[in-house]
């Protein structure tokens, strides 16, 4: 499983999200050829403000695993993640993130976003997570690029 | 209920995890005389790397509150939030969080903490969550102090 395959997933599941009314956002793990989890924003579903993709998508892979600690798993963002999320994964002392839009693009699309970049946090914290901001097709990010009349923030 | 009483809650439940084997972090939230949520760590009883006491009170917060964003609410944590936790009070757009121990006492009670200071995550990230490192009774962090051995980040 390679951060190209495991994104198109994350991207798949952005549009479950979106077509159940969740914000776009989708994250997916694996581990060598396993895929932990896939799984898309559910904060205003599970009225859950940390309901974050990434955040459950590291749920999920920490049950399946059984541990709550992923090493060497990679993981794809369809969008950078949040102070929150970079963290988390972070604690779960996962290999690599990898992410198409960036907290940039979300802000411009009207997202009210924490602004500390994911590598900030990397480096302010002394954490080890590799980042990757490699440039996905665009296919990684059109729900992304709609306009929004006001800020949200999940 | 002000900020004394709702981290003597917090305490307590901190007192009720390490009785059940979890890490030493509590946290409580309250909406004016409202306790919306006391919780402890579950990272370990529940295979979940994101289960830290401040995580795991947002989400029964918002639950008892039916709403992701907890205008007003005060926040009571042992310990100062780390940069996940942090983060997500600002999602949650809680009014202050108080809390007892330091990032840095944890770190030198052995947790690996990402050593970033919730005054840097709210100012670097713009957030007009409120901090007060006030320090309570000495009660509030006895635990803290126990020495530990090895590394942990739960």
């Amino acid at each position: 499983m390679d951060a190209e395959q495991l994104m198109r997933l994350a991207i798949d599941k952005v549009r479950e999200g979106l077509a159940a009314g969740q914000s776009p956002f989708g994250c997916a793990v694996a581990l060598g050829d396993r895929v932990l989890a896939v799984e898309h924003n559910l904060v205003r579903l599970t009225t859950d403000i940390t309901a974050h993709a990434e955040i459950n998508a590291l749920r999920s892979a920490c049950r399946a695993a059984r541990d709550i600690h992923l090493e060497g798993a990679i993981v794809a963002a369809t969008c950078e993640p949040c102070p929150m999320c970079m963290s988390a994964l972070h604690w779960a002392r996962v290999d690599a993130v990898y992410f198409g839009a960036t907290i940039a693009d979300a802000t411009s699309a009207g997202f009210n976003e924490l602004s500390i970049p994911a590598a900030d946090i990397i480096r302010l914290g002394g954490s080890t997570v590799k980042r990757s901001a490699r440039r996905f097709s665009t296919s990684g990010r059109p729900e992304m690029r709609r306009g929004h009349t006001r800020q949200r923030n999940c």
